[in-house]
């Protein structure tokens, strides 16, 4: 696998962190600074700008329910300087399909997009099975 | 607003324009063909590779049940040669969230990836109703 599949899934990585960890400054460091933002968790509308998307992922880490969450199957597509990556989020009792779009700055792969959606129960492709209870 | 925006923004629609009027033709004609594809419909797992990308989409505008949908409030993310779209799908009875991510290949915005999840009743933001009775 190329270096920069392995350098964009490693900041995927730092995403999935920041998240378990309900590490909102990790989270804020995980975001581009440059690029324009935007967000779409599970059910809601779409957010837009570093200021808005931050202040929801604040929200969630800091809240009551912040979900424990797993990253597995994650595939990335590289383009130039603008990658994407494809995932499984397994949370209790759920599972998620995501994508997630990087960019680069100052030499390191940031966020610019994160979009999370359920995956509906018996959905799972049969070669990528969920482990767990869910499905 | 930019051209390069506009020209994403119209490569968009042409592929809601696919959609509306299932033209399977028209819908293989939007996708990239030399950048690796994907596609996560509501609730399904990740297809990946233009050719089960292109199949899933043969069967859901070929089959009896293909949603009318209308692509309402996009906004284009552009970054070089890569570019992201959020937007809405107003299909009857529902209304889902959508990102679709675009590469330039041979001067052209080709569509590299479509994720589509719902919104939740009662979730639209109030700067952007639902126009319509499912919110």
């Amino acid at each position: 696998m190329p270096g920069r599949q392995l350098d964009v899934l490693e900041a995927n990585e730092a995403f999935y962190r920041a998240f378990s960890e309900r590490d909102a400054d990790a989270m804020e460091g995980v975001w581009a600074e440059q690029a324009p933002v935007a967000c779409i968790h599970p059910g809601w509308d779409a957010l837009d700008g570093r200021e808005e998307v931050l202040r929801s992922w604040r929200a969630i880490l800091e809240g009551p329910s912040a979900p424990d969450v797993r990253c597995t199957l994650a595939t990335a597509h590289v383009m130039g300087d603008v990658a994407f990556v494809v995932c499984r989020e397994e949370l209790p009792g759920a599972v998620l399909v995501a994508t997630n779009v990087f960019t680069r700055e100052a030499g390191a792969w940031r966020l610019v997009h994160h979009h999370a959606g359920p995956l509906a129960p018996g959905q799972a492709k049969p070669s990528r099975p969920v482990r767990g209870p869910v499905n």
